[in-house]
């Protein structure tokens, strides 16, 4: 008798994001006419740079010549675009990763969920609150939890609020726990972590032995220079954490799909006998033996992230976004919203007026001002209260949504 | 302490791809000058035909317009694509799978090994022996087993036997298991499933409650008639079947990425008190949980695997290939060999001479011979004594291939 995986019976609801568009659907069903503007999945929306079309197109066409087509290539991503990661993510800063640490992907989504196939059952798994639901659901799937409670919240799982009150620094945990996700520019508060604040928790990981699972995804959009872009800024956190790093913000590849893992070789769990075991050889098994690598025009248009003209028209975009975020702060701080985030990431998070539910607040939005953004309660019990607005959107469209935002706000 | 997944250290010796690249790595580097012929991997050598170029082309110039760009697609892949598979891969041979039935993936490797995901870890697994090593490294993975034996099979498996003494043919189980994997057209042995065969699996899976991960990633090369394409032509095969396709041999595409699997809305599994839920909605929210959908250009590449320009130029190269399987089937006959498959596949399997050993006959063809073929071994415990041979490779490298193993087989 086949038998099912019954943990995901405990996933409350939805995932998050499916459950949006299904809201928006039924809107624009209703309201065809309704020019709703979206600023709830934090998914781009300018077209990929000129450099990179070009790297792509150069690829597909070594595609279709015998003499240059590829097939399989390395599980872990090709050497040409490792190598590029390490120097240009990674030497120019002065951090030593080596391009055998670093696995290509075809997104952190992905990533982060795989990575937890690695690591055992029994432990213990902290994460902040709100959170990319992600981290939470995939270790539910995994049989890391218990039920939800009332509040969304799954037994065995420690979480960390991120509130106001505590100006959204992620607090050492009283407990041990053995699994603990970071994500730093944060989504979805838009909020960023100090050297400080990480260091703190890189001791916290070697006290207890513990690793730090750091989600990067949007540190090109990090403007303060004394922020932290990557973990291994911290001085011993190579031997506590894996960072993940993705293209989709950073350069527009939401639909074109690419991302990395940086898995030190100097990184290490333990068996239940105490032994201890480096996690790069696991990972490098479970990537052999469960995917087959990425596209290679894709690696292509990743590596063409880094040439000098890609670096430049990225750039160019990445400013324009942090313009949008600006522009939504300051948009909302006048009609007297209380926001956070939007410096250091395209996220902009707010206190909903009146104490308003996040869903009540999503629904409003939508209806009142066709403007979609995404519920904090959808991050977790902390969110609740909260509202997330992506920058991720043309200029025309944002200076619209503040002024329909605004409207809305003062009726 | 963050402790790791134990289980994979019950996993033996290297993947096998891997070691057989570690080995040619060795060689070549030993022998720069040799000109080494490779039909171990199954992977393909000619370059995407012209449409899929094409697409592929237009794909990406849409991703650099903004009116035309896309970010985040369907996790479960483009309606585009889902619909024209539905059309075109399954209502032209009257097999009813639904659009919304099928989701598009980034390889049948993945696939195979991310649908255990939703499974529960107490199921019994049944392989067949020789088997893709996938299928056997994910439970393993998985923890459905426990260690290996001297011949690498691990306990709590159930192995079905292929062998020339039954005919390939797997026999059904005296016990009861809950999953099932089978290929056909078989990967590694090149032989097929009758519709027979067939229907005797699924009455089996029926009585049993079973559900069968059928993989077609090799469909494409059948060419008898009467060989059923899908498990779905077998009458009540929709109630206990998955089915994997890929378009990495059907259409070149192992390093461009997609794949599909199909998974019938009248499919269920049990919960531990025997309650039936329908396993679409878990894979739904797996895939929605984990993955975030494939390339835009890819799916459009795919999409374009079913355009009559497509298709014609596809099947040339599949037609090519097979005469491959042929020339190398009746090169080996020629001297003798016992050979098996490579008339509905593009593997031949043969047994190797003299009752070698399936490594010992690896390296002697390797230096001898300079030709890189598969271990039979390195599939199972009864692929010992056997040998792959992959078609995939020019006319011109197949033709040189057979004079040399003959070479060394009358030497």
């Amino acid at each position: 008798m086949a038998r099912i995986n019954e943990n995901y019976l405990k996933l409350t609801a939805g995932y998050l994001f499916p459950e949006i568009a299904r809201r928006v659907g039924t809107f624009c069903e209703a309201h065809p006419q309704a020019d709703v503007i979206r600023l709830g999945i934090g998914d781009v929306t300018e077209p990929l740079p000129p450099a990179i079309i070009e790297a792509m197109h150069q690829a597909v066409e070594e595609m279709g010549v015998r003499e240059t087509f590829r097939g399989y290539g390395p599980e872990q991503g090709y050497a040409f675009l490792r190598e590029t990661i390490a120097a240009e993510a990674y030497g120019v800063r002065g951090i030593g990763v080596a391009a055998d640490e670093i696995f290509v992907s075809d997104g952190s989504k992905c990533d982060t969920g795989n990575i937890l196939d690695v690591f055992g059952a029994e432990n213990v798994v902290a994460v902040t609150d709100p959170v990319y639901p992600v981290y939470v659901d995939t270790n539910v799937m995994a049989g890391r939890t218990g039920p939800a409670d009332e509040n969304g919240r799954y037994a065995g799982l420690v979480y960390i609020p991120l509130t106001a009150e505590n100006d959204f620094v992620p607090a050492l945990p009283a407990e041990k726990v053995d699994l603990i996700y970071l994500c730093y520019p944060n989504n979805p508060t838009g909020t960023v972590a100090t050297r400080e604040t990480l260091t703190g928790w890189v001791h916290y990981a070697k006290e207890n032995d513990a690793v730090i699972l750091f989600d990067a995804a949007y540190e090109a959009f990090i403007t303060q220079p004394e922020i932290p872009h990557s973990i291994y800024e911290i001085p011993g956190a190579r031997d506590v954490a894996i960072e993940f790093r993705s293209f989709s913000k950073q350069a527009g590849f939401t639909g074109t799909r690419c991302a990395y893992t940086v898995v030190p070789r100097s990184l290490t769990g333990t068996t239940a006998d105490g032994t201890r075991k480096e996690l790069h050889p696991l990972w490098n098994r479970r990537q052999s033996t469960k995917v087959n690598g990425v596209s290679y025009a894709v690696q292509r248009g990743a590596e063409a992230v880094y040439s000098a003209e890609g670096a430049r028209q990225i750039r160019e975009i990445i400013d324009s976004y942090m313009t949008n975020a600006r522009l939504l702060r300051e948009g909302l701080e006048a009609v007297g919203m209380k926001v956070y985030g939007g410096v250091n990431a395209p996220y902009v998070w707010l206190k909903t007026p009146g104490g308003m539910g996040s869903w009540d607040f999503f629904d409003r939005l939508l209806e009142s001002a066709h403007l979609v953004g995404t519920p904090g309660s959808g991050f977790g019990a902390s969110g609740e209260g909260y509202f997330r607005l992506s920058a991720f959107n043309s200029r025309e469209n944002v200076i619209a949504a503040v002024e329909r935002f605004q409207k809305v706000v003062e009726a």
